[in-house]
């Protein structure tokens, strides 16, 4: 691992240098829940979001930005309309876009919704296991559409994994299935990285504000697997830097914002763990 | 008091452990300011918050939750629609559930917002003592219905007490008042809690999370009487663990999160404060 | 400046107790971003906040509050009507309101939503140099309308300066155009102040949260102008503040949350900085 290591903790310190220099302009359709936090994470890293939703705006809006994040935390009917003309305009204007599929599998409505959005081809989709592979059946692929790969294919993250890859093949995006252990591919190309916190999945839209990132690094990255993955290198290495601040979670927000400012190339090369399958 | 106070000391620590072993999923549909901290209290304590209100899944969504909480800020004319199909829900799935009645009073339509509601026959209403006494006024309860209990009933305090005791009675639930000292009633039994701090009536939305919390004690205890007292006897107990690290609201609201985090049974024997009335 | 100086050390000083004294209700329309932070922004200097959009109550809510504050973050067709209707409402009931012009300039949708708003002759109208020139073009002024003053006029803030003149004279209102440096004018009358830290714009809706205190403060004092320069003295001097206890923009938040509570007439004799052009 150490070359995929070595080349990551180059390309992410490059590329969190950029980000700093360009502030990319992030649009925003997210949910209520998360709309503070996912902007100070923007904030404390160096790039600039907006939270701008309005079917009638977001097309002009969006020629100003870099990239659109599209997050269907709580969800409505009409949010799912403002969502559709948004990935359709980022799709005609070329610009990348980010699906963070929250709860997907957990309602038909969310499916739905899923279903309409993906059609607009995303450049990454981010979630967690489960709604990765909630992705993956309402994109219409079963088990049988999956190779298992490997041995483990019987335990749940291999499982997972296995639904990541084919998705990425069949929709041609990047697809990050994060947890304790991130997975980034391709659909050809893949990584796992091993920081963070597990502080922080006991504050609130912590995975929600990641989506957000990744958005802010395919503004400035058109290598959409390269972009994801220095994205969520550079929040488990904050994570876990601001676990050794902070033991609890009202602290911990706090000091994981900090670390996102305060974080540079120099912790990624001293902390960042990528490991094998 | 002594009785009282041994008896919720060992069932609200039990019911502590519960929760953080069941983690119960809790639907939210709660105003615009309250869903971060609402959310954050309820992942910092060891419940799992979700922020659901499209009247298009708010039911199948209530199938996989262990308990509803409503609560009417921020309030709209499609908001309430969807509230009153998840209260409909609810009840028809046998899911307990919380009304917060934020605001009641103030405006008319408010209080239609509110006997709309009612008539899905919350498990819990928690609200402070001047939306309680609207909230049985809503209900056509008066001054006449509410036999005064001793001499004190000319003072607010009293009075609402009175109302909190009738409403409960007419509703057949629970009835928090929170305050410097919360009051808390199923029309038979009756408890006085008075623990806290002054800075908790400093951060926005914590009377908002407030509710949230009892949502996920009677997400895993039918008794709703004891359920909701022992939310207040956790919550005000880590509001005074939290006033004891921190003298401003900014820093209170951190160390608030971190002492629902922190808490255990011990905290509560030794700070519970059950008093007289 | 020394006298201008001592004037407003004096004034925002004494309404500053003022407020604390009254705590006036203030409703808030505003964006789903900011209305943590500005609620407990509101909390921290003493005021009371009231987060309440819905046509049907707004113009009964107003009639409770002391100040009406309009924010156009996350704007949507339906939030237009809101503040339509509430703007409406606050001018027929002689309530003082404030318009937060976020994003004015950005897309036609947002300047469609000024245009309508200022038609309601809002008290004040706080914005960065920019949305306060967007604001002015949307008014109908142009270059031609806007009387360059002094040599500087090329440069951007000198520029900014001639439209908030402008603006202030057309729509007989306060303007505040605020940054590293404010600039607030009525017309006739300026000034310019040079408080707060670098790091108040790394953390999100913090001027929208300025906003909502000039809400506050005309809300106690008729003078729009002083009420302005007034919330605006306090929020910089708090910023300052802030910035000597924390570097980054996670603690910097809740140090700044702090400062507004405990910020005084003594910091702003020792801290305020009144400019000259």
């Amino acid at each position: 691992m150490s070359e995929a290591r070595d080349n990551l903790v180059r390309q992410a310190g490059r590329l969190l240098g950029e980000l700093r220099a360009k502030r990319p302009l992030v649009q925003n359709i997210t949910n209520f829940v998360s709309m503070d936090i996912a902007a100070n994470v923007l904030l404390a890293v160096g790039a600039s979001p907006a939270m701008v939703h309005a079917p009638e705006e977001s097309p002009d809006f969006l020629t100003l930005a870099q990239a659109l994040v599209i997050n269907i935390g709580t969800l409505s009917a009409p949010w799912v309309e403002s969502m559709e003309v948004a990935a359709k305009a980022a799709r005609s204007l070329g610009k990348p876009w980010v699906l963070d599929p929250v709860g997907a599998g957990a309602t038909g409505f969310r499916d739905s919704a899923v279903k309409k959005l993906i059609a607009h081809r995303p450049q990454v989709i981010r979630g967690n296991a489960s709604e990765i592979m909630a992705v993956a059946r309402v994109a219409g692929l079963t088990q049988e559409n999956v190779k298992p790969k490997g041995v483990d294919s019987q335990n749940s993250s291999a499982e997972a994994e296995d639904f990541a890859r084919a998705l990425a093949v069949h929709l041609h995006c990047t697809i990050a299935a994060t947890g304790a252990i991130d997975f980034i591919t391709d659909g050809t190309n893949e990584i796992r990285l091993a920081n963070g916190s597990p502080l922080m999945a006991r504050v609130t839209a912590v995975g929600c504000s990641l989506s957000a990132l990744v958005g802010a690094f395919v503004g400035i990255e058109r290598d959409a697997f390269l972009a994801t993955q220095s994205a969520l290198a550079i929040y488990g290495v904050a994570g876990e830097m601001a676990g050794e601040i902070a033991i609890r979670p009202g602290s911990f927000r706090t000091a994981f914002i900090d670390a996102l400012d305060a974080i540079g190339p120099d912790d990624l090369q001293t902390r960042l763990r990528v490991i094998a399958a």
